[in-house]
C-alpha cells in the first residue's frame, strides 16, 4: 500500500444475479468510493466466472456485440447476444442462449430441452470468420450431453429403422446409430476454450445428470434413466468418431455440453481466471491500494473458483488487500472467507427483506461502499 | 494514530434496547476486535445517555448496587436497583423505577401513573446518608409533573374540602391547595444532578404532555386537559413555595419529573456527557487509535446528544477516529451521521428479520466488529 493522498481502488465485482449486472455493481461501488474519497483513482473491472454475465464482462474489456438468431432450450428461434473480442475471439455464453433464467426454455421439461442454439451460434460465428471461441458453460438449463449443439453442427442421429432421432434426451431411447460424416469440416480448424470450473465426468454418480440435473428440474426417478441415455449416446458417438472423452474432467459441465465440446477438441479453463486475464485485472491491480469485490451472495462455495475469490487471489499476488461487499454473507462461512478477504460486508443497513435489498441494491451498494471506504481511509 | 503493532481500540457503545446491555454490547464488539487483532489493547467503556442502562454504565466505572423497595408507576411496591458510586453519589434511574418497559406500570392508564417510587428511592438513599444524587430522567412512563415524587417526599395535596388528593393526574381536577411544610427538611442540603438532554418546559405546545405524552399513551384528546392539570398544580405549588420553574428548560423532561427536580434545586446535565465523564472516557481515549460506538438503531436523532454522538465528540477532541456499529442505520441519515462517524455499519450480514437480528445480536456484533477491524487494519 502506498501512502499517497490519492488511493488507487480497483472494483471488480461479479453480477448480483437477478438484480444488477457486474458493470452496474461496479459503478455503484465506484460511486460510493468516490463519495468517501473524491481524489481516489477508481478502476472498474466487472468480472464473471463463466456463468451469466461472462459475455458482458469480456465485452467490457473491449469488443463488440453480435446479435444472432438461435434456438433457445425449447427449440424456438430467438435473438441472443454473442461477442467478438478485440483479439478476434468469438464469445458464446450458454446462459444467454439456453439459460436457467429463460422462462421459455424452462417452461418445457428438462428431457425436452436442447443445446441446438449453441450450435446455431457457433455456425453463425464460423460463417463470420471466427476461428477461436470462448464458450462460457455456466447457468445452462439443459442436460442433453451437448447433442443439440452437435446436431446443429451436422451430426446425424438415427433409430434402428434409419429414421432421424430428434436431439433431445426424451427421444434417445430410440437411438441406434450416430453419423459423424456431416459435421461441419471447419470444426477441424478451430480452437475452443470452454470456460468452466466443473471437473465432473459425463455420467455416473458424479456425472452431469446426478450432480447438476436436480437444479434443472431432473426428478430423483429420472436421474438413472437420463444418465443411461447420455451414456448410450456417448458410446455410439465415440465408436463413430474414434475419440473418447466421457470420463474426461469437465465432460459433465453444462449438462454434458462440456462433453460435446471436449469431443470437438475444446480446452477447459477456469471461467473466472479467463475473464480476469481478458479484462487485464493484473494490470489494474499494479500499484493499486485496495480491491473491492462482491457477488449476490457469498458462502463457502465462493472459495471454489468463484469470481470474487479469483479476484482476491490476483490481488494477493499483486500485494493488494481485498474486501468483500455482497448482497448477503453466510456467517457460517466467515472463517474461511476471512482467509481471502480483509472484511466481509453485506449491503444491508439493518433488518430488511430480500425483495427490498434487491429493489434498492444499487443505492445500498453505493452507501455501503462509502462506509467501507471511510473506515478504510480512517485506518490509513 | 500511532503505527505501533498493537492498536488501542476503545469500545464505547450504548445498550441495544430490548436486546443487550451496553456492557454486553461492548463485550461482543471487543471479542470481534480481538479475533481480528489478537494483540490489540481493547478498552471497554459501555455508555448511556440518561435513559435505560445509565445506572449500569455508571456502576461499570466503579460503585455498588443498592436494592430498594419502591413503588412502580402503578403504585405497587417492587424491588429496584439504585447505586452508590465511588465518589459517594447516589444514582437513581427513572427507567428502572417507572420505566416504559415495565409491564406492570404501563398496564394502567398514563393519567393514573405516578413517580412516587422516585421519591421512595430518594428517601431511602437519604436515609443511608447520600447527599449528592444523579437522577437519570430518560425512559419514564409517567406524565405526572413529578407530583408523585414530591408527595413521597412530604408534599401534601388537598381539595377544596381539605381532603387529601391522590398524586396522579386523573385526580388533580380536585386539587385546591398544595402544602410544602411537610417536605423532608434534608432536601435543603442535597445536590441533585438531573441527567437529561430535554430542554422543554413543563406545559404548552412544547411541554411534556404535548411532546412526550403520546409515546406514553396520552391520546390526542387528553393532551390539553392533562397539560392544564399539570399547569394548575405548578401554579399552586409555585405560589406555596415562592419558586418558579415551570418555564425552565428541562421542566418537561420525564413527564414533568424534571420540573419537580428543578423545584428542589436540581442542576441539569447532558446524560451522555455525565456518563462519559464518570466512566473516564477521555482518559480511555488518550493514546487510542480507534473508537467503536453503537446503539440499537441510529438515525438523525443520534446527533442530538445521544451517547454514540457524545462519544464521537470526545474521540474527535482526542484526535481519534470513530466508527459506528448499530443494530440498524437509517440510510436517510447517513449524510449527517458521516460528519461524526468514519463508517456507519449495521450488524446484519444480509436480509433478515428484526426478531432474528435481536435474537442473534451478540454473535452478529462480534462478527461485524471482526470484519470492521479487518478492514480497518488493512488500511493501516
Amino acid at each position: 500500500m502506498t501512502t499517497a493522498s490519492a488511493p488507487v481502488v480497483v472494483i471488480a465485482p461479479d453480477s448480483f444475479k437477478g438484480s444488477l449486472s457486474a458493470q452496474e455493481v461496479a459503478e455503484a461501488i465506484g460511486a460510493g468510493v468516490r463519495a468517501a474519497a473524491p481524489a481516489a483513482i477508481v478502476r472498474l473491472c466487472p468480472i464473471a466466472d463463466g456463468g451469466e454475465g461472462t459475455l458482458d464482462a469480456l465485452l467490457h474489456a473491449g469488443g463488440e456485440v453480435r446479435r444472432l438468431q438461435v434456438r433457445g432450450a425449447a427449440g424456438t428461434s430467438r435473438d441472443a447476444a454473442a461477442g467478438i473480442l478485440s483479439d478476434g475471439s468469438a464469445v458464446i455464453e450458454s446462459a444467454e442462449i439456453v439459460g436457467l433464467t429463460d422462462p421459455v426454455g424452462t417452461a418445457i421439461a428438462v428431457e425436452n430441452r436442447s443445446t441446438l442454439g449453441i450450435g446455431d451460434a457457433l455456425l453463425a460465428l464460423l460463417d463470420s470468420g471466427a476461428r477461436r471461441f470462448l464458450i462460457a458453460l455456466g447457468g445452462s438449463s439443459t442436460n442433453d450431453g451437448g447433442i443439440g449443439m452437435l446436431v446443429a453442427l451436422g451430426l446425424k442421429l438415427y433409430d434402428a429403422d434409419g429414421k432421424e432421432v430428434e436431439p433431445v434426451p426424451s427421444q434417445l431411447a430410440r437411438l441406434a446409430r450416430v453419423d459423424v460424416a456431416g459435421l461441419d469440416p471447419r470444426l477441424k480448424d478451430i480452437h475452443i476454450v470452454a470456460m468452466s470450473d466443473v471437473d465432473n465426468p459425463l455420467c455416473g454418480d458424479h456425472g452431469a445428470t446426478a450432480v447438476f440435473g436436480p437444479q434443472k428440474g431432473v426428478t430423483p426417478d429420472q436421474i438413472k434413466p437420463l444418465d443411461a441415455l447420455l451414456g448410450r449416446f456417448a458410446a455410439l458417438f465415440e465408436q463413430a468418431s474414434g475419440r473418447s472423452e466421457a470420463n474426461s474432467p469437465g465432460a459433465g459441465a453444462a449438462g454434458g455440453l462440456g462433453y460435446a465440446l471436449l469431443m470437438l477438441g475444446a480446452e477447459f479453463q477456469s471461467g473466472a481466471q479467463t475473464v480476469a486475464d481478458y479484462i487485464g485485472l493484473d494490470a489494474a491491480l499494479k500499484d493499486a491500494d485496495w480491491l473491492i469485490t462482491g457477488e449476490g451472495r457469498s458462502d463457502a462455495q465462493t472459495l471454489h473458483g468463484k469470481a470474487p475469490f479469483i479476484a482476491a487471489q490476483r490481488a494477493r499476488q499483486a500485494g493488494v488487500q481485498t474486501s468483500l461487499l455482497s448482497g448477503g454473507i453466510d456467517r457460517a462461512a466467515l472463517a474461511p472467507l476471512q482467509s481471502s478477504f480483509s472484511g466481509c460486508f453485506s449491503i444491508t443497513f439493518g433488518p430488511t427483506t430480500l425483495d427490498n435489498a434487491i429493489a434498492n441494491a444499487a443505492g445500498l451498494l453505493k452507501d455501503s461502499a462509502e462506509q467501507m471506504t471511510r473506515l478504510w481511509l480512517s485506518g490509513r
